[in-house]
């Protein structure tokens, strides 16, 4: 059964397309425009009652919620393609706590200087400077963490690459491309080392190569 | 061994004592008082770089971030007290799926309402009326999304009490309390009775009367 992924020139849904190349799973991509408000059809809402992106269908079952549809393909098929979990049952608490960090306190920064700065240049406004400042203040102090943390292992979860680090790589991409903040990450030497290596994934550059960025 | 679990009167950590009640793991619990900024303290931050509550630890291992701290016990002692993670790989899929929703859909704008009108009443001071009614529409949206979910269902995931439902507990307990917005969940017919089921659990009943609010 191949596996239906809706919205994949987004990030979030490109957390799932990079995760199914890992894991060697055949799938499909079905494009959601959310500036003409696809996304707000009854028909989508139907499988997200929310209206975000990403959901897939896989045969009769749909799931949605990047961070959930990788956890399920990385347990589904944890023997097959890269393992994304880790050994240990405790390492694999370190990666579902990473997973929870970049959600929680990557995420959020990082999302705010892509609304203030690459959103309303796309739109011909200027972003609220007082909000990008704090949010790059923000994500700085939540990238000292990371750089102590992989000063002392390589990836987040330990000295394999998960879900946690992959999780990463949508909107760091952003980060360091459109947004313009690649000294963020260039500044600290583990982080940057780290987000080289990652970033340089055959299965992230397939994904970039073939699904691009929204505008 | 048993398991130190750090903060027990705040939100966040609750979700791991009722988690631990829940699988039947033996606990102890060690305060932090954010007031007095106990968690800036360089030893917290040895524990958790962010600090943020809760953090446990068990022997030598220590996580932090209360989802992966609930998955991690509920995956370690799977056949121990109630199951929280589904039969199915399918099923284990939808909770992860319910519990990232809670995360980001219900959680923010329960916080919102927490801070400006539970937290501005501590230190008497009124809360941004104009955040307090865009987070309580906002809620409302999302509440009308688990109506009709709960009314397919008798809980998130499916026809079992999982970690989706478990970690509603802590800030639902504070909308229909202290933030005074329990009509939200009563104008809603299958949202209040699954609040009704959930919320007198034997687990959370003792949780609360042993732990109690912060304040």
């Amino acid at each position: 059964m191949v596996v239906k992924v809706y919205g994949p020139v987004y990030a979030s849904p490109k957390r799932v397309l990079v995760c199914l190349l890992e894991k060697e799973v055949e799938f499909e991509t079905i494009p959601v425009d959310l500036l003409t408000g696809e996304n707000r059809r009854p028909e989508f809402l139907k499988l997200q009652p929310f209206g975000s992106l990403p959901v897939i269908q896989d045969g009769d079952y749909t799931l949605f919620e990047s961070r959930a549809i990788i956890r399920y393909y990385a347990e589904k098929y944890k023997s097959q393609g890269t393992d994304l979990l880790g050994k240990t049952m405790e390492d694999q608490g370190l990666v579902q706590q990473w997973l929870e960090v970049e959600a929680h306190n990557f995420e959020p920064p990082v999302l705010n200087l892509v609304r203030q700065i690459m959103f309303s240049s796309f739109y011909g406004l200027t972003g609220d400077k007082k909000v990008i400042k704090e949010s790059e203040e923000k994500l700085g102090k939540v990238l000292d963490v990371y750089e102590d943390r992989l000063s002392k292992s390589k990836y987040l979860a330990g000295d394999f690459f998960s879900l946690a680090d992959l999780s990463h790589l949508p909107f760091t991409n952003y980060l360091v491309g459109p947004v313009g903040k690649e000294h963020l990450i260039k500044e600290r030497k583990h982080v940057s080392a780290w987000w080289d290596d990652i970033s340089s994934r055959p299965s992230w550059k397939k994904v970039l190569d073939t699904y691009g960025l929204p505008f």
